[in-house]
């Protein structure tokens, strides 16, 4: 196990009801507030209502910045760092999932930058200062509400980035499993799918980690077990929570802690939603199984062998490892495809390869020291393969 | 899963080396500084040597508490506390295992009391403010180090109490493996079996928690693959670590959030010690299989059916799940006579059952909403059983 140290002050305020707390929490820092939300389904849940009475009830000002695309762009944190600037604001509050709580991460650390917000995402070591961010999680998936990393799209030179800072951890996040019982199948798969993933970067590290890698099973285990549960039951109280649960805990950085390493599938991906703008989860549901073929050899075999047998239950022949470890992708691969979700790229809508190059190599420059090194022209295959 | 709030701000600084951080760490919360520790044990490793050293070189200054007992007395608390208002103490640095470490976090709680110190125990809510507590872990057992709880012992009246106060949480604890090197095979043995207890007493729950429980298992087993690691091989750095990492997330409190009810095999033990001043390591060996058995039903064994095939590999026949229960007891109790730990409590060195009567009596006053009631009778039972 690798030296590390262990940060996770975020507060979490996790069941039915705990929306309550929202204003005491806001006003330990401040009582003037950027509300960040994307297209619009808070109003429509009768979430956005309720935020609004309660900060009004307590006399906290606020503003909003609203439209934050599914892949967050600069252009809407620019727009946020505008508002906050102009209006003094002192916290901001997402309200939904991963890309309203990224782009009010990064609008929340730019605001004290005199240059561009893009700026920081190239090099975090410019970030000055952050203001404090309180979520309100409402799509269970990125895991951002308990992480300090944010992901940003720029699609003038089709980057998508993801940047970390200790201060850009949330101060407090408030986790209602019956938020998320309106998120339809497909974003519940979806959401699943980048859970899992999260999961799995962490676990095929060159670094040992026994206890994380354990605590990563059983973190698998629950996505298995309530993934499709809460598709075939959207208000399945229990299926929701325990993904909600699980996707804070699958990126908070616990799982990596001791075992840090550089991930594979996630670089890829960003390739993918940056240059064709698809559902994040549904590339790493099809992504990572080609992955995990690619990489399956001799000195890989016993670890995917592991996970075989410990997250799959695949109970094969000891003599061979080799099968084992092919039938927990296939099951994989199989799980992502019972959720709902596209197994191959054309599935998932991208009809050409024009861009495969492209992105490879920009994909590539992340991945050198990943679990097994991917160059340009490893990534190109796995592409290929996934089309 | 019920609601609860997560809150661990508590930092930690793992590995090798790490106790380099404790000067910048202990100046955040000031410059005068309360060692406490038991035996002298650091003295003769050299880990009192270098935090003198390190201490002295930047200038804070530092009293000592030393003698600190394995069951940690009230006697010492107040002891502390003395030391602490006559020389302004800011920060409390307890260098050791959980003993240490209860007594520095009573301490802290106890200075700005003015009444006794044992008040407190009796009821938390009067604490009014705790010093910064921060903590040098050298042996691996209650996961004190990362937790809002201390257990003190009152040999006059043979009370061993625990208390709680969020405020009471290490504001930093450095966990370095290589400091329990020298830690012998039997407090080894001991250190794993109270981990393994405070995993199982968490496990065992009414209420519904399915991810809390697959970590938990993730947990056990790290427990079951290091335990005996680590006694066979001392200096054995990636048992240590798992063990010592293991350690804290047992006890941190995410184990137990959205499924919180009283403990079972603790209560008793703590009489256990309180009586006979037994290692409480070795009393909860010998207690839990005896109380697993005790509370095996036909209205539990589904749970510990469960225990025993994640936990325990056990695969025998579905078809029965309560052999299977029972296979899973008894290779609990087979683990802990490998580690080296008694079985009976005559083994353990108690003669008479003299007692059994009035610490089963006050046993039951914190059983009654555990996993299954146990009334004063019940806990006799088990403590017959287990003589």
């Amino acid at each position: 196990m690798e030296n590390f140290i262990y940060s996770i002050p975020t507060d979490i305020y996790f069941g039915k009801g705990q929306i309550r707390h929202l204003p005491k929490i806001i006003t330990e820092y401040g009582k003037r507030v950027l509300l960040v939300y994307g297209g619009g389904s808070i109003k429509r849940n009768g979430i956005y209502d309720t935020i609004c009475d309660l900060l009004k009830k307590e006399g906290i000002a606020f503003w909003e910045l609203s439209g934050v695309e599914p892949n967050p762009r600069i252009t809407s944190v620019r727009k946020g760092v505008d508002i906050c600037r102009q209006y003094d604001v002192e916290v901001v509050v997402p309200v939904g999932g991963g890309s309203a709580i990224d782009c009010a991460k990064a609008v929340a650390a730019a605001v004290s930058y005199e240059g561009d917000a893009w700026d920081l995402l190239i090099d975090p070591s410019r970030i000055v200062s952050v203001l404090p961010v309180v979520t309100v999680l409402t799509l269970t998936a990125t895991g951002s509400e308990m992480g300090r990393s944010a992901v940003i799209s720029n699609m003038d030179t089709n980057d998508k980035k993801g940047f970390a800072h200790p201060d850009m951890r949330p101060k407090a996040s408030i986790l209602d499993p019956t938020y998320t019982f309106t998120v339809n199948a497909y974003q519940t798969a979806a959401g699943t799918a980048d859970i899992m993933s999260h999961i799995i970067e962490a676990y095929f590290s060159k670094e040992e980690g026994y206890m994380q890698d354990r605590m990563a099973e059983g973190l698998l285990k629950t996505c298995i077990a309530y993934g499709s549960k809460a598709i075939a039951q959207p208000d399945d109280y229990e299926a929701r929570a325990n993904l909600m649960w699980t996707g804070s805990w699958a990126m908070n950085n616990v799982l990596k802690l001791g075992k840090n390493i550089p991930w594979s599938v996630h670089p890829m991906e960003h390739q993918l939603s940056a240059y064709y703008d698809i559902t994040h989860g549904a590339g790493l549901a099809i992504l990572t199984p080609h992955w995990m073929e690619y990489v399956l050899d001799e000195t890989t075999v016993d670890k995917f062998a592991e996970y075989a047998r410990n997250v799959w239950d695949v109970s094969l022949s000891v003599q061979d490892p080799m099968q084992t470890a092919k039938e927990g992708i296939r099951r994989t691969a199989e799980y992502f495809q019972k959720l709902g979700l596209p197994s191959t790229l054309r599935e998932a809508g991208i009809t050409d390869t024009d861009c495969f190059e492209a992105m490879a190599k920009k994909a590539a420059l992340e991945t050198k020291q990943a679990y097994r090194t991917l160059t340009k022209e490893d990534i190109l295959r796995i592409f290929q393969a996934a089309f």
